[in-house]
């Protein structure tokens, strides 16, 4: 993160207007997990609600679920996750720390351009430069323990989740039974998620603490490879919609010796991030988890996950279609995507430079600011309750601090959609002037025409 | 929880609909934490909503927060939670169990009607009913705690939070200077908080993890006794607002012998939950934390927290009124307050009984279930394209299953405000019957006007 990168303008902005500050910031901070402020609070709130009304709202064949973070320590030993969550480390003779051997073997060929020829013992101690001096490569757990009631011992020792999908699993027949469900069905959800990363940077990108949008999907098998392909065309088609640059979206498929231990397939969707060391970032996942995740959990609960199909007289297994997003993830690309920069005229006839988020409407974390031209006796009631109004609806700024171009370049680069001017001439013709972010086109409108016109302007937002 | 108690046939409905279900249940299940189903995903979020839209989008003075979960371990030394924020156990000689030792003997006085006069060797052991035999008490902390990094060592110990607040009180400054507020001004989050209760119970009421709606609200040292008042008049406000009924919540102004750490003064409004043991259960409360969280961090971590008040150029450490309501207590309180059981016509011209949730339209999970009189070629499409346009703007449920009586008590019994009816008349005069659940009159509508009338009927939802 030394290095400067193309997206440092973007995480300065972030920072500097409250998007994301750094956890624990006045202790020296943590490297595990980011604060949202007041922005970042708003536009991820914004991107969940659009991705639910994309998954369950706006849909009849797929619910909701919220299942607990902690969950009993036998589902993730069945899950496969206490046995193969798990990375190979090695630690460095010359000062003891632990690093992922894998990664440093693949920085090593990113530099020279093959692999490493005697593996290990070529790469060099990075915070020292000393030659190669590794202990053999140990297998670590990606979950974090914690222990739960009076005793800390094994008995009550659980994991934090590294994935919702499993709330999902052990859930599936009671959410199927009280939803009156049948396959091809989903059960979405969005929380947290934490996973012990050996090395968490690029920001909000890889963080130990992070928030997951999932959804499982459930079909008959042999109709798994079609809804596959349906799921990963709707989830970037979702992306696009809510106006992401499509130069900046591709998709990477798993090569079969690198897939999970549970799926048959896996298609990310990748983001032109523009990182420091690389421009690609996984941004979602879609993969086939077949029937694994039902099938082990049948076995290690006793329980039946099966599903009874009436119309064919036959009891089987769904396969699961998985639809696996970070919203943390999605927030950062988003902000990236919509960062701009360009010109906006100023009041001497010439032009100024401006940053601007050009975030779709229902993303903005303010929909509109009221902007009074000046502190005045007469304007400020006049501003004040046309803000109060507008509240009951939307996320509003009111802001009479400085010179109205200074208040519009501020709007601007947090991506507010809509400025309202309540000026002198206001107090004569009842009406405002707004301005719309991206064209900076004005117009003038009546006060009581005002609420009707974002309605319209800020459809699903 | 095996007594017979008034809450049960409240629990029975919201597990058998898909409200919650015990975590990991196909697992034997754990106490530490509750799921929920597509139902209380829903009406949790919008509880989520509501609360937000008073506490910070109808306001000028709140911004929000999402701070992370696992906080520096410094910020909790710091808070006084490491030394604090922990009970006193003993345990049993005869079965090495733990037990809370101030429960015992409060329970001890309950029974008895007076305290147990030689003290804990007058309490049974609660599984044996053998004579006391106790070891001496000693303190256990309610801290959850886990491990990050590549070692489980006390350099990567942290804990989980037991209340979002710190992480507010970390980010006062940044916040502070970022969104440009000044006292008396708020910060407010939701989230997940956890804590090692040594006895979870009364359902989802007391669990190892749970959600928390809190607001920190920073204002001038000598104006906090009237902000106190302030705040907790607004809280039940907000709860009545919602319909919970008056006589069903109570204040509770706790002695000042038993007060917080860092409390001046605590009131908490209570719900009459009727748990079997006591009638009465927190559902919030109201702290005036005084300038103890800021002060300390400001003396723990070397950055002022300070405030520079401008007009009396004066700098003061702003003292702190904390009104923090349990989110998953809102959501038991809501559901018991909601749940009635009265009489319905049916067909036959006489009545039958009905369980109805009288949830503020606002609060229900579903807003509309779409019924068409039967499964019928014409009926059908006509239903299904209703049902969806209205999934653009709000929770629907499609249901075609069983006698149209049926269908109404399914939908009484989980509080959606209007089920409209298809039938065949709609082939003719292109309108449809609503049906309100409380009063459960009916109104025939054109379908054109369906949507608007809705908007109506459910503003703010």
């Amino acid at each position: 993160m030394a290095n400067a990168s193309p997206l440092d303008p973007v995480i300065n902005l972030a920072k500097r207007r409250g998007f994301v500050f750094q956890s624990g910031e006045i202790y020296g901070g943590s490297r595990s997990a980011w604060d949202y402020g007041p922005l970042g609070t708003a536009l991820k709130e914004n991107i969940k609600r659009q991705w639910w009304q994309f998954m369950v709202q706006g849909r009849d064949d797929i619910v909701g679920l919220d299942s607990a973070v902690i969950l009993p320590r036998k589902v993730w030993e069945v899950s496969g996750h206490v046995e193969v969550f798990s990375d190979p480390l090695v630690e460095s003779l010359y000062t003891h720390k632990r690093f992922r051997a894998d990664h440093l073997l693949e920085a090593y060929e990113e530099k020279h351009g093959h692999p490493a020829p005697n593996g290990l013992a070529d790469i060099k101690d990075p915070d020292t430069g000393q030659p190669g001096n590794w202990t053999e490569p140990q297998n670590f757990s990606g979950l974090l323990k914690t222990f739960l009631g009076p005793v800390d011992n094994e008995e009550g020792m659980a994991y934090l989740r590294p994935e919702t999908a499993q709330g999902i699993f052990t859930n599936f027949a009671n959410v199927m039974g009280a939803a009156r469900m049948k396959p091809p069905f989903g059960i979405a959800q969005v929380g947290k998620s934490f996973r012990n990363e050996i090395t968490p940077g690029n920001f909000i990108f890889r963080t130990r603490e992070f928030e997951q949008m999932e959804m499982e999907y459930f079909v008959e098998p042999g109709t798994d490879d079609e809804w596959f392909q349906y799921w990963i065309d709707a989830c970037e088609e979702w992306f696009l919609g809510l106006g992401m640059t499509p130069d900046n979206i591709r998709r990477y498929e798993h090569p079969t010796e690198k897939l999970s231990h549970y799926s048959k397939r896996t298609v990310d969707l990748e983001y032109r991030f523009r990182f420091a060391g690389s421009e690609w970032g996984e941004l979602m996942g879609v993969a086939n988890r077949t029937d694994f995740d039902l099938k082990t959990h049948s076995e290690g609960s006793g329980v039946d996950l099966s599903y009874f199909d009436q119309t064919k007289n036959e009891r089987w297994i769904p396969f699961v279609i998985e639809p696996a997003f970070g919203l943390t993830r999605a927030l950062m690309a988003f902000l990236v995507d919509a960062y701009h920069e360009d010109e906006a005229p100023n009041t001497k006839g010439g032009v100024d430079k401006r940053i601007v988020l050009r975030l779709d409407r229902r993303l903005a974390p303010v929909k509109v600011a009221v902007l009074p031209l000046s502190r005045n006796e007469q304007l400020s009631p006049v501003a004040k309750n046309l803000a109060a109004d507008l509240r009951k609806y939307w996320n509003i700024d009111f802001d009479d601090a400085g010179a109205i171009g200074r208040r519009y370049r501020r709007q601007d680069e947090i991506g507010t959609p809509f400025c309202i001017t309540v000026d002198f001439d206001t107090l004569e013709d009842n009406a405002v002037t707004i301005r719309e972010r991206d064209s900076m086109g004005q117009q003038r409108i009546s006060l009581e025409k005002v609420r009707g016109y974002l309605a319209e302007q800020l459809l699903g937002a």
